[in-house]
């Protein structure tokens, strides 16, 4: 036996309980009380919460956007991932015009076969259906482990949006191959007509962010998004919900059977649309951006019930100086916050204060994904899966900084938020990769995870 | 080790995963690939699902009703139990005007001490606060494990019936007290004002039972229960839902957070009210009697969306001769069908035949029972838990018969269903007490489930 | 011809426009832009808004209830009815156990004959059946022009509560007969619940007069009300609805296409429930008592969208020194406030401020009240309809005070309001009854309006 | 006096009385009982409904569309329209790009000034906003009486299509001046994406027609229309409405106080895709097409419960030559169909079978019509408005064919219908245009309504 976890207290999403876990060849083999083996390395867990390593299927690494590139290199998005507890990462190449999927892929494989940190995995973020051959290539996409695609209905302007025609007909193909369409649901016309007419006005800083794409301006999209997968009975999967209208439209589409998921994201949990009135707001900018009270509420009691599927990061950190160029013209300022690092701490976090529990965590950010996004591997600690572990401390505090955060970025949203219990020990595929603050893995050990289709 | 279960697939609520188990002292000790243990009985499970017992929260054994008492005593009814899969079974006395609770299940329990061949708790009807005494007397009831009560809103005539005000003041108090109130749910008023419309008529058939309480005589019922307790804050478990209407209104509560449970069964799963219109139609008579298609389906949508949360039996088989009562006047037939022994069986065919997962059927029938109901050492296989598990062969068919039941009644509403998929094997607390068609455990081997309060 | 209405402004429910109007034998004869006839008597309403009179059809006159009669006599009521711009009120007579509904209403109908100042009609509020007798009586009592009736669903130690059953038997009833069937709707076992426990823990104010049937309590019977009505497909009106979840459990009933009929009052229009805060608070004591901020709004929204049908009183005023005997104990005030003589004043400023149009007052409180209760003569300036007019200044300034009111009441929880807009005459089917504040007609004019079945 | 019109049945949206109504200078000057009157032209109308005249304001006259005409000149359609009632008609031009709102509206009244049979107004489709010169010319739009644009969402290909940005921009400016937008409802991409893929597949017929454009597509934009409308806080009209899922949405936006209007046509509340299977199918043929029976169904419910605001026609009939041109491939087929002389002779015989009442029939085609669109002089029997009159004969059974109609067109989808009551006689501000069948009017009597804008 490579590895024993011992006297720890294994959570898993129905239920926790104290046992020892067994590793060997990176897999669990055996979760016991007192397990009679012997093993090379002894772990012990005592006091420790036993999790699966979580999985952030949301995150850009090293992606050109905004006439700059995100902060994070996979490597360093990577390595930050890990010391956060993030044992998988799913990324969000995007598509050139006439690019295919497995080009635009095997492109960012290679860079990660040597630099990740992590496991990972590709969305493929289709801009163009290349005249239908996209619709053909999708099966040997599926084949080679894409088994999910994601449509912007937003940036029109940037050619990147993709319109209800080629959406439905994306939903219907991916349904033929057990795939998942992914859709960042916003209004494009209604988001460039109040965008130019702030502009038009002076109103320029970082609240008319907010303005230019408030509660409703999403929740159409939400809602177009929900007919349509209804209507044309096709799974689609929702990101960064933000606003409770659209929310609430999924929960109506759920209750009715239909197979809408959910994804939302730590910043929209944690801050209000008040974050753009501070001074340093444009380091707040991402999109969507965050919302009213009323939505910041409407989300918690959705994950609370059940109606939220995942939590992950849309991870896409700038560089103050980048985000600076939208001091005058919020406009300017490139979309994206960190995060992928504080995932699991700050959700955690929530369980360990009592406002949620520690199951429902590790559902939400470890064994939903894996499932939603079939990766039979990973995501619960369970007999025969990939050894991703984290050892968490519940009693130890910490306040996030980007001083003790292990990214390439120069400040944090999350700067000064104060969290009870944090991760002291990330194993990926039973290899130490972080531990009590210290990155100790090695770039390129993170592997592929090769996807299966739905069903 | 006592015992060593290998080879099987293991089947929890989160997902299922190939796995031995290991048993000493009636607990899982360990679950794990090939688990490096020697056990006093070694048993050979490939190609079986490795299932926990099922828990029946819903059953009347040797209930007086209607003149006379239901066909199982403890002793049949939970070894009808065991030899269907069913671990752990929940009772159902009903106070006396005056009685207290535990004076009530002290004589249920002085039964079960030497009959009891499943393991066994109660819940306890309640009819009368005796001036208020129950509801202090609830504290120590709590204490002795009794957790949950139940209200009748029907049998106003009959004296059991339990008005606004008496379910309202049950229900804070048992707020208070970390307890849960069962809610049977149709009105009253309508059902008798009916009844005495179609005997009046000369309507006398089984089906104007159906008639005398349709829909939205229950749905009436059911949504003023969830009224009440969204309004007053507090949880409630509605027992044997069998209408749309009122199903939707849990449903709305529910995906607004609020403790609303809903337990189904079989028999709403299964059949219609035509059942109603045929000439054996007295057999099928139950309250709340089948619905309508539009029911039924309804409540398959519930269960494949997560809205049902327990499947239990409402168990309480009355004699042929019994049901001949009411041969000429629907009012005079015995309420209640056979189910224990179907319930798992029943739900496992339909996993087994794709209807719903398997991880489903764990969750209704065992995980959930175990979590609403506050048994905590029950309802999985997982490490610390009691060793209640189930080998099922998905290759071995089966149809039911009142000759193939370990009942004493002498007819089943469920004769001549076909499943696909059997239980070979139970085991309780480790104990072999069902063994391919035989019953092989020994009255007085059940034990009584202390439960504990919620949070 | 007896008169002629010049120059004023015909206000109808579907428009406006400027017209004479011509009376002939207490009909309205013709209407036209200078009409070219010869009358007896030429009232200019230059600047006027000419208007049918109203119809409150929710009063209480004479009305023994809680230990006392209720302030104001048939004539002294009637009187207030006509000064105030009412020239039809509703009483409610409440059956006595054994009581026949003619017997009751012709002992009425007598005091009437010799005091009524308004013309007047019937509702009769039943609370026994009489062995089913008054199932038969209820066809004389439509021929007779009795064509609704009331059932309390609350009053349940009084004696006067009807169930369910009791319910439903006389909306079916009803329905073949062309009948109504209005519904007082709150819980009475909450109510009595809540009021014990209040008045046990020494909370004895007004204000819990309020905690002891506040919005949930309502909501709950409002939805079984609108419940039953659907699934019985019979009519139902509602009187004086106060609560938000009440109301929009009716509005989606009338989406539905439901026969849901709604009533609310001025009270519930202007005062929310903090009034019961105030030393005086137990002067607005009614039942139901007025609301949260919330119930209000949403009633004016109802009322602004179409979903309120009728604006009525519920007049049923009591002296201070009556309404002192709760001062120590909520329970003991007197149910009722004074309102008749302010309903139209109230709402015709409403429209004079711009909250609402005039054509929707005259639709709320004479249009409709005489349609859903079968007035044909009444409700409307129209050719061949009673001359029951209205002669409003928009002009003339008002505030209500005990002082210039024509009850027999001592106090008035209008006090202070003040009114844009006051009615300056009415006339009673052509009869001159009031006059710039002052009464002008005589008790005996009103006569009985015989109503006619629904279809 | 001009006209007295003796003895009929006068009936207005809120009632309905025996009266005479005098008419003098075109304008209606008194309504009364034996009105003592003496007037140059005396018309008996005993056993007559005297109607107020109707308004479709929906119609396409001489309109080029799918590469010609249709087929009703001005002259022929509203020579058309008034024999069946109709006295005034909305006409639709649609701009092309660059062109303003005035040219295009004068160079259609230059013909009508010569051509009208009955007097017209415009709604004007907007296509370009010209840089944004539109939005200042609305002004003075609004000034000459064009108080209301259309905006197409659909025929994006044929450069019609208003996207979101433009439609919120439209939908705000109209507010600011009092003006209404009317809006087509249908989903451009869904429909290029099915109608593509059908005749891929060889799927020509008229069925496809339907198929392309079923339910969803257009309730998705229905909806959205109403999202946008409801959270600018800005007026909408959609017209013909012909789905169950929109019409839904936009009555729970009217039951939220939305100012949201709701115009739907004969067609839907007659038809169902049926038709679509029969040989001559492609003369069914419009936008948006008929729908199921679920959806014909709500629509009439719809217009009992008063969420229907108008019904209108959409006429725009082309000839079967025109009609063939799709005869082997639906995309073809010139949309549209006649309507503009069925419309109050087919609603009016719903009134008269007892599927509504008259009064209804009288808001939705005359009342409710002229007051969303600002016809102050217009949609009522009432004292002051133009003398719009039809005389309709309730014992007049009449059955519809292209031979007995008014137009110049050759089939019509109404042939064989049969209707009881007929319009007899129509006055055109006081003058008989027609009269038992034939059109005795001449053309150039017609003017223009100079509308005004709203509040």
């Amino acid at each position: 036996m490579d590895l024993l976890i011992k006297g720890g207290t294994v959570v898993t999403a129905s239920g926790s309980f104290q046992a020892d876990v067994a590793i060997d060849k990176e897999k669990i083999v055996a979760i016991g009380k007192d397990l009679p083996v012997e093993a090379d390395r002894v772990e012990d867990a005592t006091g420790m919460l036993v999790l699966p390593g979580a999985i952030d299927v949301h995150t850009h690494m090293q992606m050109p956007f905004g006439g700059t590139v995100s902060a994070d290199s996979y490597k360093s998005g990577t390595r930050a991932a890990v010391c956060g507890g993030v044992t998988t990462i799913f990324d969000y190449p995007v598509q050139h015009k006439g690019e295919t999927i497995l080009g635009l892929v095997n492109s960012k494989k290679e860079i990660l076969e040597t630099d990740a940190c992590s496991d990972y995995a590709f969305h493929c973020c289709i801009t163009d259906l290349n005249g239908g051959q996209i619709l053909e290539e999708m099966e040997q996409a599926a084949e080679a482990g894409i088994t999910s695609l994601k449509c912007f209905l937003v940036y029109k302007k940037e050619g990147m949006m993709v319109d209800d025609g080629m959406l439905a007909t994306l939903l219907l193909r991916a349904k033929e191959l057990g795939m998942m369409i992914n859709v960042h649901a916003e209004n494009p016309d209604l988001i460039d007509l109040r965008t130019e007419q702030y502009l038009k006005e002076g109103k320029t800083s970082a609240w008319y962010h907010y303005m230019s794409r408030p509660e409703f301006v999403a929740a159409e999209a939400d809602k177009r998004v929900v007919h349509w997968a209804s209507h044309l009975d096709t799974p689609v999967y929702i990101v960064h919900m933000s606003d409770q209208e659209g929310l609430e439209a999924c929960e109506k589409a759920k209750m009715d059977g239909k197979p809408v998921y959910v994804e939302t994201c730590p910043q929209y949990l944690e801050f209000t649309c008040d974050v753009y009135k501070r001074p340093d707001g444009r380091n707040f900018v991402c999109s969507p951006p965050m919302k009213g009270e009323a939505s910041k509420e409407a989300l918690w009691k959705a994950l609370k019930a059940g109606f939220i599927d995942t939590v992950a990061t849309d991870h896409c950190p700038f560089q103050s100086y980048e985000k600076d160029w939208g001091k005058d013209d919020f406009s300017k300022i490139p979309n994206g916050c960190a995060g992928v690092e504080n995932l699991y701490p700050y959700m955690l976090d929530a369980a360990n204060t009592g406002k949620i529990s520690f199951e429902k965590v590790v559902e939400v950010c470890a064994t939903n994904p894996a499932k939603i996004f079939g990766c039979e591997d990973k995501g619960a600690i369970a007999v025969g899966k990939d050894a991703d572990i984290v050892l968490y401390d519940p009693k130890k505090d910490f306040t996030i900084s980007v001083n003790n955060m292990h990214s390439d970025y120069d400040h944090t949203i999350w700067e000064g938020k104060e969290l009870h219990g944090y991760p002291v020990k990330t194993f990926l595929r039973g290899n130490l990769v972080y531990d009590h603050g210290e990155f100790v893995g090695k770039p390129g050990m993170g592997k592929y995870v090769k996807r299966i289709p739905r069903r």
